[in-house]
């Protein structure tokens, strides 16, 4: 297990639900046929991204199986693929409130992991982008992990990646890659969407990787697309522009190991002069 | 003061120590010149890089004022200058310990902070490069920062720049950038050195600098050069190749409110998830 070949499906999303998860299983399983043994889908692959669009996409999410239309449709398509996926994100309903959130089911179709996003995405860039998620979405209240045959792995929500905090605890614990989902703009895109993967891959020296919608010019939000995987030097492994496309990757695990005989800081942090963030 | 006119000296640094302090004052009198109010000098810049040098080139450094050639030296500097001079880095000699240590001047020729390498460079990459300044160093143990009239700056030295917990703490506490003499090489130097400044920035919202010596190919050790001024965007603002140069940058100190505004990840980290590294 020394080899995993991880896809992610920057999938174009449109208004039309049915549409989006049609497109999303076609894809699942063509990145299965090509030999992905785990799958990673977009933040918000269900549905148009925006705050306007989020309650009438949402759906109920159980923490022990499918139980909506979306998470019907991913624990089928993971099982008929036979492949770990990430399953993006969907808007949640949860009583009366929202939540941004991401599934992970195994290649039985059983529910792995359910991950709301921690930090919401409000941001105001005058005259080119102004964002706030939090207008219609509540903020989940835990980090989330996941285990497979190859390692333990981090999950985070778009708008996690820029908290350094939450990769830091995840590689602490174990993990050895951290999984986004995401949908960054064509203003925060090409600033931080690639130097935000690369500085968590570096500082905790392991695999990172961000999935995004593909872009759409005639959608109220421009993905910047460019989904991106990172090794544990901070070398980007595979990396494509804004359109429609499977990116692949070949992690060789062996170079989380690697990394920190060659760079060792995962023993030579100096905890007594700053708190180890992995300690709560 | 919401401008400041930062100067990065890649120093040209030989084995002769008088040429050496020579060459750094003629370069710190040219940045004035040029408009500097604050200079910056190399990691190492009294002697050359490596562990067979420490020993023969240190001196004793004190907190409160020049006591050996060197300090005499930077103190003189700054105040000839009269500059703000982070005075890169020098062998210290304390009684049988030797620390690699920085030392920072006020333009009258005060004694403003003494920082000690608080993470040593310990790397393994097989057939490439292996150092281990643990072999003849000791490590520092206390972060460091100093006050100016445009705001509080953190100093680190070259490896500290891997551990995101110090600028993280500097940051927190009120500094509007990281400082760092370094010299890294032609092995981490592309694979890590701009990267490391941009995620300090990123991450931070702050400005970072790092000043290398220039390449000699003479030498024992190979300095990566690329001394480099990053914006609080992560941005680059000013770099260079590896040939001795002076790298002026002006710091547009609004930024750091600018980018905080823009993306206010400094009132959303969620401390109730991970702990606040700030917090001892």
């Amino acid at each position: 297990m020394s080899t995993l070949r991880l896809a992610l499906v920057q999938l174009a999303v449109g208004a039309q639900k049915a549409a989006n998860l049609a497109n999303a299983r076609s894809k699942v399983l063509e990145a299965a046929r090509a030999g992905a043994q785990m799958v990673v889908l977009p933040e918000c692959f269900n549905s148009p991204y925006g705050t306007q669009y989020f309650a009438q996409y949402a759906e109920e999410v159980g923490a022990g199986g499918p139980c909506g239309e979306s998470t019907e449709a991913l624990a089928r398509m993971a099982q008929e693929a036979s492949v770990y996926l990430v399953g993006g994100s969907i808007p949640e309903r949860a009583g009366g409130d929202l939540f941004n959130t991401c599934t992970v089911w195994g290649p039985d179709g059983a529910q792995l992991a359910k991950h709301r996003k921690v930090h919401l995405f409000d941001i105001d860039f005058p005259g080119k982008i102004v964002f706030r998620e939090s207008e219609v979405l509540q903020p989940g209240d835990a980090l989330t992990e996941f285990g497979t045959p190859w390692g333990r792995f981090g999950v985070g929500i778009c708008y996690d990646m820029r908290f350094p905090e939450m990769a830091m605890v995840a590689a602490r614990r174990g993990c050895i890659a951290m999984l986004y989902p995401g949908a960054f703009n064509t203003t925060t895109g090409p600033l931080h969407w690639e130097l935000l993967l690369r500085a968590r891959a570096v500082d905790n020296q392991i695999f990172t990787a961000a999935c995004s919608p593909a872009r759409d010019l005639a959608a109220t939000y421009h993905a910047w697309g460019h989904s991106t995987i990172v090794d544990p030097y901070a070398r980007v492994l595979a990396t494509t522009a804004e359109a429609p496309d499977i990116v692949y990757g070949d992690l060789d695990l062996d170079l989380v190991a690697d990394a920190r005989r060659s760079v060792p800081v995962t023993t030579q942090r100096r905890f007594d002069l700053y708190p180890d963030v992995a300690k709560q």
